[in-house]
């Protein structure tokens, strides 16, 4: 009885921990979609108009290629969560474990992309930023968030909404690494015990 | 005869392919090692001086924070890849798989961490070395690059070594994926079944 027991106790588990991480997984991918979608509002709708004596000078968000390739990333990762958190609903609908290797193996390359993308994409938006902010004396690269410090400020919140999103992927293609190498398991039964059984 | 048969096949295909993940593992460790330091000496030693009249300007790496957090990141990764190296040669020495789900997870999360950490700073990096070569004209950042051709060069150089560090890294930690969540392995083997072998 003992191996029955064993193995019993063992999908039990196993069964807990799939509900839960469908769960987070689910959870994870949405905050993913509305985070990424807030950042490109927020960014895309960053302007601020400044008039020196007659002259109009208007700060906006395409001034910085960096925050266009974010916008462009942003805009990349909602879309994919929107459609992995569909791809969750109806998997939590069935209530099926992934156990086919090629779509698993398809959903982690995914999701390791969209983790350094965000990734790729915040550090250089954060580059401008702090180039911004603080200039880079020698090279005569001006601060310009004296100047425009309200389009700093909504920028930043874009940026930031985008790093909450990027902490979410990264948890996410996690647990699609797992899903994925999981399949390819070892078990502790070596075929030696295996014989003995038979 | 066809448990035991299909067990033996099993364990036999496994250790090939533990053989062949070490030996892969052990060749991208050791080139991120040299990549990473390649890339440290291409950053640190790039330095260019112009003459303008009497003036003297000297462009070098410590102008742009992006190239010294480069420099920094790659003096983590290489060290840590070096460490990461010495652990796979007395492991392969020892023919022994790594079976320790602790170990394997600390494993994990410090590949996960050095991945990450690379991609950030070459998007930095890249970020300021395109402002150097394009310009941001709305912002009155000026290109560098048209007269600091060599500094630029070399330190497109430093990047080059840098994102094939980081390609390798990034392989790395789906290799440490593998390994941590193989551990936690999914079997085809169900209770009925197993009460019917026993």
């Amino acid at each position: 009885m003992s191996y029955l027991g064993v193995a019993v106790y063992h999908g039990g588990k196993m069964k807990l921990i799939d509900r839960r991480l469908r769960l987070t997984e689910l959870l994870l991918r949405s905050s993913i979609t509305v985070l990424a979608l807030l950042g490109i509002i927020l960014i895309v709708t960053d302007t601020q108009v400044k008039r020196i004596f007659t002259i109009e000078k208007r700060a906006k968000y395409t001034n910085m290629k960096s925050f266009v390739f974010l916008v462009v990333v942003n805009g990349i990762v909602s879309v994919y969560s929107l459609l992995q958190t569909l791809r969750c609903v109806m998997g939590s609908m069935k209530g099926s474990v992934l156990l086919n290797k090629s779509l698993a193996l398809a959903i982690f390359s995914g999701d390791q992309a969209m983790a350094y993308m965000s990734v790729a994409a915040i550090a250089a938006a954060s580059e401008s930023g702090m180039i911004g902010i603080r200039g880079e004396e020698e090279l005569q690269w001006m601060k310009v968030c004296n100047m425009f410090g309200k389009f700093c400020h909504r920028g930043a919140g874009g940026v930031a909404s985008t790093i909450l999103a990027a902490v979410a992927m990264v948890l996410v293609s996690c647990i699609s690494a797992f899903s994925l190498f999981r399949l390819y398991g070892v078990t502790n039964q070596r075929p030696s015990k295996l014989a003995m059984v038979k």
